[in-house]
């Protein structure tokens, strides 16, 4: 296939262009909505492929992927995903801890496959190409591959949720992780009913979405504006964007 | 447009998944064949705008795109990377240091844009939903947005090298870059004259490649197989894929 012959350095054609801009912009990180029906091999199979082709350091592919369905261990995990969000309410502003209470952040028993994403930062022992100066590289590689992942289940109609309220080190254990490896992401995975037109926490003005125009610095930093475009008409869109999202949370918590 | 109505839990059309895979199994760590054409500013922003659509802890976007296409200014970073494979070149048993000594790892001064991804792990304030137990996926959202612009950028025919030779402090000094951002990665994008048929680390024989049956595990950590396949019949070609790569890599270096 595309591994036996080098490639002209020419885009891809048109409508493979759109179909990546469409996808990037229908991922969405899922908690609501999963539905309990098998996610047959085959299609786990591509996905998992995909992750697989992601970069790493020194081609040294540090990630491995651990498939869990027994409810028994998905019933373990979500209590300590459980005792983490109690945690982190205790750590909220009573506004936002309201509000926190009513929200739904892991789908860990309702998404019939979770997928437990390692990073082993020893593959490929001590001369790993770029990874002497840069250690973290190595995880940073089983991201790329979270996100190959991601993208690849919702091309194939499966949500994605990444659930990030776990001691690292409780999660191991339960899991029989062997104990050099890190974990980099635990995945919810599954059918839904459907994909909402934007992230979840926007949608319950939980957070906002920053506007390109305010991430890109082009040249210098601080010189903030979207490549070749005039910086200062950018900032009246810019100001409203940053407006604190708290003022309508703080009210429907209220 | 996606972002308006949500979408039924269903898998995007055939052609379009399809195009996906093989945007995935095309996407190359670029070092070599940088053409000096300039990137058009709309596909620079096409490129980002995947990137800022990718997912991030508590909806934090924590990542910042600075784009360096000031020439003196990748002349300095270039000094650094130069430092750092020095250092690693050090590093090394004689056999790898000789071929390291010809391999090209990065190409800040080919490639006409260089791309600095970074991460505030402060951004969104104390209470970001999901941050306080795993400060590091923090990071892990910025990688995400990297892997999202790297895709993007191969579907554009732009080619993207992630360097990792830094020293990061150093890094952040000649950038100019606040004390609390992190540096995520420092990318070199461009037109190439061609993509390789596979990793150029796998081609010149440096590392190799890991089946994918090695690295998944189903159900119980060390059950390594595909989902759903015969575990033991991945055995052989298993034992195969992980001999070392080294003997063929000494031999040349002799």
């Amino acid at each position: 296939m595309t591994d036996s012959v080098a490639q002209p350095g020419e885009p891809m054609p048109g409508p493979d262009i759109d179909a990546f801009y469409r996808l990037v912009a229908a991922r969405r990180d899922m908690r609501n909505g999963f539905l309990p029906d098998p996610v047959p091999d085959e299609v786990l199979t591509r996905v998992l492929t995909a992750a697989h082709q992601a970069p790493s350091v020194g081609l040294s592919q540090p990630w491995d992927f651990l498939i869990i369905r027994d409810r028994a261990v998905r019933a373990q995990v979500r209590a300590l995903a459980r005792k983490e969000q109690d945690v982190f309410a205790g750590s909220l502003p009573r506004s936002r801890a309201l509000r926190f209470g009513d929200m739904k952040v892991e789908a860990i028993l309702d998404a019939p496959v979770n997928i437990v994403v390692t990073c082993d930062p020893t593959r490929g022992g001590r001369h790993v190409l770029g990874r002497h100066a840069q250690p973290q590289v190595a995880a940073y590689s089983s991201v790329c591959a979270v996100q190959n992942l991601w993208l690849a289940a919702r091309a194939e109609g499966l949500g994605v949720g990444w659930v990030n309220f776990f001691d690292e080190r409780e999660l191991s254990e339960v899991l029989g992780l062997p104990a050099y490896l890190e974990i980099v992401a635990y995945l919810c995975v599954g059918h839904v009913s459907e994909f909402p037109p934007g992230p979840e926490l926007a949608l319950s003005g939980w957070a906002q979405r920053r506007p390109l125009a305010w991430a890109v610095h082009d040249g210098q930093w601080g010189r903030r504006g979207l490549p070749g475009g005039n910086p200062a008409s950018l900032l009246a869109d810019t100001v409203a964007a940053i407006r604190p999202a708290e003022a309508k949370a703080i009210a429907a918590a209220r």
